[in-house]
């Protein structure tokens, strides 16, 4: 597997764009990706019970859809709790871009991230689309501009490709993503578009993200809100010519291991570009019983919200880090736990036994000074583990929270009188 | 029902003492109730599998021990993950309080909230109860002296007393709590102590107790954080006279009437008191199918960092609070939800049947400008209801958080090195 510099554009036959239609106040926030031919598509989606209407949208189109071609993604209004309006505005835009790409509308998927209430401008959506779609190019540069489009409060654009070989053929599989607020994501994520040439069966291809988001994306939280737009979705246009992947075979590992790569990857720029974070925060969990078991407490370590000020404050305060593993619904002995800190500077134990060792706060606290930071805890309970991936909470969290609407919308008036 | 302005000396027989021991930097330490009779107790315990050795403690005295007479509380250092020498150091204050009362070690229960995985220092908590005892006295300033000392960062003292009447005699409740941060209490709560001078059987005043935490302090979120070592106790002498209360007549209900008053009083100052808060944050959700459904909407939307921002920058962001009832886990109907804002100078309605409606955006600021905010939101599904306390979350929070074993502990030196 070799790590390329890339994103969506990078495998065989895909392009896109991205621009500025007037939807937030300066940024851009329309992108478009494209596939020259039909592909197959896979999809996970929030289970957040208010599901915005693209996300209604897609999953119909990604379960009876018999092929998509195109996904058209605007940032700044989410086009949910919308009601009747919002779910015809989702259709429209999937229409016109099936329009001006000559495809159906029904192979064209829509996603939206912002603001919750409001409805999508129509116009400004059209005119977006009528934009995009001459721009559409395979260039590294025209998938950076979609990478830039799809983003809200992020602070930087998140994109990769890798490349594989199977059977001969040089596969390439190449994404994008956003994170950054209201992400906790569960058996599904915020918005991730992976692109690839490799021919694969949809059944296959939906099982291996399906599995996949378990580990990676469904391990993070930025604030412990699950989104009602998380959406992730994989296209695959089979122009790499390598023999199809129908069963379980080598191929499909080697598939699922790059697949597995590149959501990882974003999994943790998504949890380090959180909301007013400082830091990347990592909780490993080893020796549990079971997987279910560690990632409970995984997550539960990344999610408490007195940790993560520990962490925005360097603090070395490891209690907080055991009262989230006694409240995060696993069984486990606090007697028997050993923890850990490590970082790019070195490793420290703390505790053994559950109780606090002797050990050097100066050390300790170097250990803690860096921006990328893993809690380990071992339980001695067996031989499976969990990763998870966090990040601090810090002052500009609260910042930017406390007037999202006023700051991300144009006019900042959300009333209609 | 007559509110009183008292505490847990109110009642007839109790005596309380607050001292400085010097386990925290300049701020009152510790506190003793103690009944001049014996007492029957009903306590509720942290549901969280790392306790505190003193919850260990007082679980196996209040199921075994016949009787007890005093509550010995330390605030500064927890007592929790201190392994055998913790338990000991906690034995060890039951005995020494004991032996000063004249009363059994196993008479006496012990409340410790504070840092975690430091030891107790033992020689300041034996002179802190050698200083206690000689200054127990049944005055509200007394009382109020303990109440002052079982704080961390609460920013007030938080008590209450009621009187009612039982078959012609005066019977009070009088009560002290602390909270404010690693608050999200679950069948259980964080440190509170209720005394009353009624007499009832030990089974019911159990009762009384376990059933009523559901509706006050496990509807209560500060920041998710579920502690180590939440403790309520409810302690009876039986002093006011009145006929034992032993089945579930009248003379229960009214009791029960009583202590939900102080409880829902209670959960609320700890709500409003929450680390960093500048507001009560209430959710009430109405016309619920059940109880259940009604409640875990209700602790979903107060438990939300961003609809707890929002609030914080007094920001209509309505979207949030639909998008926690959609994670909470409850099932309703998206499509049919009213939501209003309330607060002391008015009421308005921002969405009906999930959709924005017309609404004034300056009426619903000038709402959300005071310091108690109500969220009321109608399902139409059936006649159930639940309300939840919780608070906004602010840079103080983040300020409080970010440096706490530093700020806490005499010397900021955590390590043994």
């Amino acid at each position: 597997m070799e790590e390329k510099e890339g994103g969506v554009t990078t495998p065989q036959g895909f392009k896109a764009a991205g621009v500025f239609a007037g939807i937030r106040r300066k940024k851009k926030d329309m992108a478009l990706i494209y596939s020259e031919v039909p592909c197959v598509v896979a999809g996970t989606f929030t289970t957040n019970i208010v599901k915005a209407a693209p996300v209604k949208w897609d999953m119909e189109m990604v379960k009876n859809s018999p092929y998509v071609q195109a996904v058209v993604v605007n940032s700044g209004v989410a086009n949910t709790c919308t009601g009747a309006a919002g779910m015809s505005h989702c259709k429209d835009m999937a229409e016109t871009t099936g329009m001006l790409l000559d495809i159906p509308a029904e192979a064209v998927l829509v996603a939206s991230t912002g603001l919750i209430g409001k409805q999508l401008p129509m116009d400004k959506i059209k005119l977006g689309i009528q934009n995009l779609v001459p721009m559409l190019g395979s260039s590294h540069e025209d998938a950076s501009l979609a990478a830039e489009a799809i983003l809200t409060t992020d602070t930087r654009k998140k994109e990769l490709a890798v490349e594989i070989e199977l059977g001969g053929k040089k596969v390439v599989i190449g994404g994008m993503c956003k994170g950054s607020g209201m992400i906790h994501p569960n058996m599904c994520t915020m918005l991730a578009f992976i692109t690839t040439d490799a021919c694969i069966s949809k059944e296959l291809l939906q099982e291996a993200l399906s599995s996949d988001v378990n580990d990676t994306y469904n391990m993070i939280s930025v604030d412990g809100d699950t989104s009602t737009n998380d959406t992730v979705l994989l296209l695959a246009n089979g122009l790499a010519g390598n023999e199809e992947i129908k069963e379980k075979n080598q191929d499909y590992q080697k598939f699922v291991e790059a697949l597995n790569f590149i959501n990882t990857y974003f999994a943790k720029r998504i949890a380090e570009d959180g909301e007013g974070a400082t830091s990347l925060f990592e909780a490993k969990v080893i020796n549990a019983a079971d997987k279910e078991q560690a990632a409970k407490l995984a997550k539960s370590i990344i999610s408490s919200s007195l940790t993560k000020a520990a962490i925005f404050g360097r603090d070395i305060n490891w209690g907080r880090i055991v009262c989230a593993m006694g409240y995060s619904g696993a069984q486990f002995d606090p007697d028997g736990v050993d923890l850990y800190f490590e970082s790019s500077v070195g490793k420290i134990k703390l505790i053994e036994d559950g109780v606090e060792m002797l050990y050097s706060k100066d050390a300790a606290e170097k250990i803690l000074s860096q921006p990328e930071i893993t809690v380990i805890v071992d339980i001695k309970m067996g031989c499976a583990s969990a990763t998870a991936w966090g990040c601090d909470l810090t002052y500009d969290y609260v910042r930017i929270n406390a007037a999202y609407t006023s700051w991300e919308v144009p006019n900042g008036n959300r009333s209609y009188a």
